[in-house]
């Protein structure tokens, strides 16, 4: 592997809010691909409006990132709401972020449904088929961040939608290969967190909390903005993968 | 005036509940642009995706109809915000029903702020400017609604972005040419509703509050789909009109 | 059985919109208890003001319908959220309908969780133990509605809070005495269901939807506001019991 | 003066969200009373819970906190809603503070109304008595926060409704005694932000922008949570307070 993706969620605010540490102008120069909140779970129009130009000017590709209609919970609550709710919702936001961006002179490189939205789709394969078909229908170029081997994974392969597999560098892994939901992330070593996403880089393996490491299969690493002290993880990691020779490069 | 545009708003319920007696099924057919309401006043994605489906079948031009978000108020209060909150709130509007539109294959013919802000951007040369001078850079072939001689026409024509204005058949207009704001609007005659428009087409006249009668210039007509009984305005409306050589066709 | 509550939903709308056929002003003369929307699911300040005001007109008793903060799924989408988050949740919505109530002169007689939010504390223990046990603490006259042997029903008798137990003159009932839960319920016939209200008051019956008989405990009928047709089902079901001797009365 | 209270708001994060530097639980001990957001503005039923905890833990005395509801904009922006609408709005957002704060066994010291909701109280004349008269009848006993001078203060000194007046510590002050409304405001010199204060509580004057001294009356001191540095400001108007003989105290 010589380059690989470094995403983060950006523009997680809403109205006079900023979320985490607040550090997006820190973060943004050093990703390759930003996921912006789309209103949703987190953004309202002139935070997505700022962290769009914020991109531009950094010159990272950005992403829609559309969620649960639910602000209190950040979208991290699942709600049962039907799939055609979802895909509609779903195409809302990412509308809404399309316009945003073409405001500021750029296209969106990719889709990223947050949260329990994520995970709704990685597992239920009903959201997931309707939502790379439609997608495919209409977008057929938006690349989609996915986990290897999700529902929407195998969707995404069947109708031939171009596909981007994460490797969650701030989370857990069990032995299924999935990661530890949890709604609340406590700090983490950055040196441990960049030993861990250097290994999968290189070895294609990651350690389980069950202690056995297996297989993972990856072109993108996620490091969540709002975990704490998000952007030393970000910087320890991006440091470590560079000097082995790796640089941070949005999907070609 | 050979012909004459018709518009309403439409799809104006949120979630389970619906605007006025309910009856945009049966309005569709009758105009030829509809107002589609874009989450922030009314409407929520689903209510979108239907309200935009139902417009392709029955031949009906779209436009956006972003309000202030507030749907408490119904987008009738105004509100504070700055130009530069409203343009991002507005333009995040637009792109969500345009990727609507575009899932059914329609493109967007039209953009029409609702209530408090269409009276505000009326008004208000900042955000008139700033909104018409935006549209033209993104979306130049976007028609904006607005009253003759407003702010907002006034820009259009400055920058040179196609302008459609309005007679408001539901609404009673003073001596200065400005429509009486209301939050709640009783039921009207059908027949005296339809004469009225008959005559500002015809005549190019309407009589005022203070019962003189004045010019009025407009390329569309209109009548608001919550107003109590609109469905009878607007048969009795379309009727006269056809009976008198005028047919209802959307801006050319 | 010489007299039975008869409990509705009041107060469903939200800003401009009502819920239903519009009917509360219809419905509050004929029933004994009024659930009142308190702004999660449904109603805001100023509809529960007014609803409050006209069940004090009519002389009925009313209590707080907290649901799921979701307005969009009008509170009939289980939110996947922890019990703690419920119960401040809830403890608001009685608070702020408590002091609305007080502006008209009004106490609370009840209190009744909203759709999705009704199933889940009669299912899941959790949060039925923690709700009972707050309410128990903070206002032990507050009568609860639920299904008989549901959660909150049997928390309710290990506490000693005063619970209602509740016949769904509008849903279907399968075997195991559940009610079928469901977003969306079609016309129902006045008639029909006023039969099935008498039976259950004077056998303690109602047929199944597997065609079998089973036995149900209930001190209140609810029939829902938002159910088409409903001001006819409440009149026919009031009609026939009262013409069978059976008034309807709130729990006394 | 030999003791003087100081508020400050409390509870203004929502949801994920924290507002200003996120030291709630640092400023809480340096108080006397807490206004805690009701939801509207900010807070939600989980946090304002908490914050009711904590306020209890340190003996500070609480008080409703309500605003426009306008989560996006803080309640900073006017809204142009009717009294009766602002009157229903406020009771609600009282009564669920009441509730929860019940829950802890605390009971409401006072109410002040946030932002630009304040503001239109201060001066407008409806709004004013209609609150104040709806207080009087519903609540006797609870203080109202405002500036000396205000809509609010003479109509509080009219009804004999308990009244505080208010001294800010961070907001500038013109001529006319009134504040300087802002969005958004900048770091303060704390020395500079105690001094003010001290000179205010000793020689009851204050400096305007004018650059001319006036005099202020007031009961309590109010230092903004969200004004970048609040804590040191807090800390470092306290000790000067202190040292100078003047003790923090809550209203008596």
């Amino acid at each position: 592997m010589r380059s690989v993706d470094l995403n983060s969620d950006m523009g997680e605010g809403f109205g006079p809010w900023t979320i985490g540490d607040g550090v997006d102008a820190e973060i943004m120069p050093l990703i390759s691909s930003a996921n912006i909140a789309t209103g949703f779970h987190a953004g309202d129009p002139s935070i997505m409006s700022s962290t769009v130009k914020m991109a531009r000017e950094q010159g990272v590709s950005i992403g829609a990132h559309p969620g649960f209609h639910d602000l209190k919970g950040f979208g991290r609550r699942h709600i049962n709401a039907t799939a055609d709710e979802l895909i509609n919702d779903i195409i809302y936001q990412i509308g809404a972020l399309r316009e945003i961006a073409k405001m500021h002179g750029l296209t969106l490189q990719h889709v990223k449904p947050h949260g329990a939205l994520y995970m709704h789709a990685a597992r239920d394969e009903e959201i997931a088929k309707l939502l790379v078909t439609q997608l495919h229908a209409m977008a057929p170029e938006l690349l989609i961040y996915t986990m290897h081997g999700s529902k929407v994974h195998q969707q995404a392969l069947e109708v031939g939608q171009p596909v981007v597999c994460e490797f969650y560098a701030d989370r857990d892994y069990d032995l299924t290969g999935s990661i530890i939901l949890t709604r609340k992330v406590g700090p983490l070593d950055p040196d441990h967190v960049a030993q861990k996403v250097l290994k999968a880089c290189q070895e294609g393996k990651v350690k389980t909390v069950e202690g056995k490491e297996i297989d993972i299969q990856f072109d993108s690493i996620c490091i969540h903005s709002d975990t704490p002290g998000a952007l030393g993880l970000i910087q320890s990691t991006k440091s470590l993968l560079e000097s082995n020779g790796i640089s941070i490069l949005a999907p070609q």
